[in-house]
């Protein structure tokens, strides 16, 4: 595959920004506005006047949390994945923008907790201090647990779909992707997989869990919103597969190339830590042949839509050939 | 209210402990079994033999903690208030279990993570090492993270109802009650209250967010599952926010006495934290009163429901004549 010409990047670049404003005014809407609260709290009506004490604001910390951590920020792939899957069947904006919004939540919550000191200890996050650095740790491990509660608040919601079973369904696919045998089993098996020697199988495994599985439901989302036939979800999930696996390829030959022109988040760090990855595991060039190939295959899958899913096969090859 | 006659207080020991057995085994059910999962990781077809390495068992860890935290202890009154509202309304065993469970997994999640070293720092909970004295910080993190996915996963469950509906109304009513604006917004007003001087107005607040939703929508969801009329399920949310309130005061006196014969909590945990508490904002015999007023009043919100909600009346009556 040859790399992409500077049109095509800059289409895909276009896309991606336009559904990255477009989640950003959605999310906006979607999550807690913390103006008001504490000042409920401090105004009632048998407060001690004369008592020394400061308002109490618990909540709206937590919402100002959740605020800093998922709005003005990130690549939006997750987002964009369901939009573009949604598309091909037909599904109204408002509806693949509330379900994105939802899974972004819980990619937002998943970063959030894992840059916790007990967890990868890391003080960066997309250019800023991370949650914990900002706010405190108590505040950024429950504005990840509210962040989750809202994902599932929102896919439930009337307006994401009329009959309550596709909301049912989305809640279950998310729920599952999200779950110890997805996401949250994948942030597991990373950490005790530090400073331990992973075959490549395991590795492929320990990715397909931490990330891969949500890339699968951001890409099925649009299939179960639409009502899509079997196949054609088996199809977009086995797209997703191979180009999360791409993606993630790609994000470690970044990392260790130390080439990532990304301010804000340290180069270099997987290794560093101990971390196993392919690159490490099959050196530079076979992990660069492999990404090539897992993005090839990523595009075939998408046969079964025609000419229908441009930009999901422009991505496949966009994430291979991003330099950030 | 004279004290509870021994007959009644034993009649609900054993209504407690019936839901609390079919709870555990439901439970059990639904929880995900670790077994299996990390030989799974271990016999990986490209595996280098010679190379030294342990076996990454990162899902199982996790697994084990959810389990290890959940099965095998605490009161159940959620689960019991479940289980009896939806009585009520003639809903089958596995449905209201099931629900339930779904409610409990919120629970204990937020039991592990309130118990972390970052917010209250428990040791122990229901008389064993917390969850990350246990599988350390880690795993205590992504344990509670995946049972609030599991909730979820359990109440857009079809055997929890036929109607999709109905199911999508239960993952609503949870998902707000554990969300900013209830138990994750109660356990962060908590944390920030300590060592300030709360008014009666403040803590009652602070109980009805951290825990009083989630009571109120353990009594909810028999409606919600039955179908109820808008009345009834008013009714069974006020007895539920007397009642919690009751039932937190009650807590209170309890650990002020250091009277708690249960083995596993420490007593006198909340003053020494500087924890407000209506007991400390309204002495002890105002506070005692109030627990009882409460209680009389919950029960009178139950006069709907005619004769049938007796466990529901004894509850109230229990909760503040307990002495552990």
């Amino acid at each position: 595959m040859a790399s992409l010409q500077t049109t095509a990047v800059n289409d895909m670049q276009e896309a991606l920004a336009d559904v990255s404003e477009s989640l950003e005014r959605m999310m906006e809407q979607l999550l807690p506005q913390p103006e008001g609260v504490s000042s409920n709290i401090i105004s009632l009506k048998d407060r001690n006047a004369s008592a020394e004490r400061s308002p109490v604001g618990g909540e709206a910390k937590v919402m100002e949390a959740m605020r800093y951590s998922t709005l003005g920020g990130g690549k939006r792939l997750r987002p964009f994945l369901v939009v573009n899957s949604a598309c091909l069947f037909g599904v109204s904006r408002e509806a693949s923008l509330m379900t994105a919004s939802a899974i972004e939540f819980i990619h937002t919550y998943s970063l959030i907790h894992d840059d916790l000191p007990a967890m990868d200890n890391d003080d960066l996050r997309r250019g800023k201090p991370s949650c914990h650095k900002a706010f405190g740790e108590a505040a950024a491990i429950l504005a990840g647990d509210a962040l989750q509660a809202l994902a599932f608040q929102v896919l439930a919601d009337p307006s994401v779909h009329p009959d309550a079973a596709v909301r049912c369904e989305l809640v279950t696919a998310v729920a599952k992707a999200a779950s110890c045998r997805g996401l949250v089993g994948g942030q597991m098996l990373d950490l005790e997989a530090e400073n331990k020697e992973l075959s490549v199988d395991e590795i492929i495994r320990l990715q397909r869990l931490k990330t891969g599985e949500l890339f699968a439901i951001s890409c099925e989302a649009g299939a179960i919103l639409g009502k899509g036939a079997q196949p054609l979800r088996l199809a977009l999930r086995r797209y997703a597969n191979d180009m999360g696996l791409a993606f993630q390829i790609t994000d470690d030959l970044l990392d260790a190339e130390g080439t990532r022109e990304e301010a804000g988040k340290a180069v270099m760090k997987d290794s560093e830590r101990g971390k196993a990855t392919l690159v490490q595991a099959l050196g530079i060039e076979r992990a660069r042949e492999q990404a090539q190939i897992l993005a090839r295959q990523a595009i075939r899958h998408l046969d079964v839509f025609d000419k229908k899913a441009g930009h999901l096969r422009t991505l496949a090859e966009y994430v291979v050939t991003r330099r950030s």
